[in-house]
């Protein structure tokens, strides 16, 4: 965790936001990342999805079973529904939620959004073409050589 | 959405998961993406963080007010919040996330685990060193030249 304080303090001055993630197994570290939403345009860039896409990279699987993330801060709903996707065991991390609102990053507005019903939600979602894009499942489910996840 | 929709059929033949996203701005699309998790070993490629990655490039800005986005399928949670964190103005869904549990993409497992109590969720988290990991958020709060998103 010690790591990952100091890659949210180092990376203030190297242009990004005040966040630091380490990804560790079998302690051992094998990704760092940083949050570089404004310094690389990329509003995914969040440092535990940085981490992430740099373990899986390193091990070679998009499966981080096996694997801990130690974040500087605790996950936005993008960064801890990325961490399911990606089948890490525990997450450890410093910063609250509640720290992060006070200095104007309010992740508890995007957690209160998802959990209202769609039709509530303040980014409208209209559904279209349903019947043509279902194709795609049906071709996928016959698909024999299919890798599951 | 038609182009969406023959992203996701192609995707198949390409090594990816039957999922496409377009993004448009003003009525020109401006990105594309596709489902790269198992193609690229990236437990976050979905079709719509591509999406947005590739349209914050294009554009070079991390915000994607003005844009709309069209999903062959309704998104994740992750993808969701990356909507919320990218400002994208509206969404268009086809698919919707029970087709999507109908050939084993359970996202509808994640939404109901952001929706828990922290200590219930699956995955254990665990806070530590919140004292220490204080100073880069008080660090941030005294940079005078910060971008704020």
């Amino acid at each position: 965790m010690r790591e990952a304080i100091a890659l949210s303090m180092e990376n203030i001055d190297n242009g990004g936001g005040p966040f630091g993630a380490v990804i560790v197994k079998d302690g051992v570290v094998v990704a760092r990342g940083t949050n570089r939403v404004t310094a690389d345009n990329d509003p995914t860039a969040h440092a535990e999805v940085s981490a992430i896409r740099q373990a899986s990279r390193a091990l070679g699987t998009f499966d981080l079973s096996g694997c801990e993330i130690y974040t500087s801060c605790e996950p936005c709903p993008m960064c801890l529904s990325a961490i399911y996707w990606a089948h890490i065991d525990r997450i450890f991390y410093a910063n609250t939620q509640y720290d992060a609102k006070e200095i104007d990053f309010d992740d508890s507005f995007i957690y209160t959004q998802l959990s209202l019903d769609p039709t509530k939600r303040s980014i409208p979602a209209v559904r279209v073409l349903g019947d043509e894009a279902i194709a795609a499942f049906r071709k996928w489910q016959v698909k024999e050589d299919k890798i599951a996840y």
